[in-house]
């Protein structure tokens, strides 16, 4: 039978999307990586604390089948850009690895992760991806508000 | 055998988040719609005149197997808030309509989009929607920047 998506091609998705986000990380300089943001929101940097957090911490929840509270992540990708990059990294290994550990069967299951939602490992995932496309948007307004050009967005399809 | 992502999935996930999209067009006031943006970027109008012609104008080349040549579409989606939330429903029923009526097999065939993306013609949708959430999420950017409390981001997942 033919599938709409195959396994590989989501998550080799996901990791081009990662990329880009990388990118977009990258192009911001130390100081307004931490500190600039438009409109009273927060930082990029906080906003990649999330997209952290959310990744690393939803694959143990899935891997390890036992729910974890969501808690504060202040910093939890890092204090500086060379860090935050450094642990993005490590989760894009993660990814790939949990990638090839699961069986299709398990991305069906219903996992309520961070007991907050309750849906198929693959639509918790799908929405993890949507999470950091929406946000990684807002860091393009960021740094064009900074007189700096973003990664272009198509390039990466 | 269990699929990743059934069609019927990934229709109403799109049409999850074109609900949101279409919450945040209606949460600009007419005025700010087409006039305010951050950092030198389009007014929102003129991002959803992109997303509403690549809707439109694809579906119609994956429908009639024609290539059409992507071309300005300044005011394609409407010149007032309630011409465009109108021309978005259209698009709904006729993104809809298409998927009712495409095989799964048709899905994967190579088309090449606008003479410019060939790839699976379920990877062009997936493109289209992973640029609306981008879009989408500068459009949060300009309503938080004119103290505008966009609607909530997890609430359509």
């Amino acid at each position: 039978m033919v599938e709409l998506v195959t396994k590989q091609e989501w998550l080799d998705n996901w990791q081009i999307n990662r990329r880009l986000t990388r990118k977009v990380i990258e192009a911001f300089p130390e100081r307004e990586l931490f500190e600039f943001s438009v409109g009273g929101m927060r930082p990029f940097s906080k906003i990649v604390d999330e997209l952290v957090y959310l990744g690393v911490i939803a694959l143990r929840q899935f891997s390890e089948n036992e729910i974890i509270t969501f808690e504060n992540h202040d910093n939890y990708a890092g204090k500086t850009k060379a860090e935050i990059l450094s642990n993005w990294d490590k989760l894009t290994e993660q990814i790939n690895t949990f990638f090839a550990n699961t069986s299709l069967e398990r991305f069906r299951e219903e996992f309520n992760v961070f007991g907050m939602f309750n849906y198929p490992i693959i639509h918790n995932l799908d929405y993890l991806l949507q999470n950091e496309i929406h946000h990684r948007g807002q860091g393009y307004v960021y740094l064009r508000a900074l007189g700096i050009e973003p990664p272009a967005f198509y390039s990466e399809f």
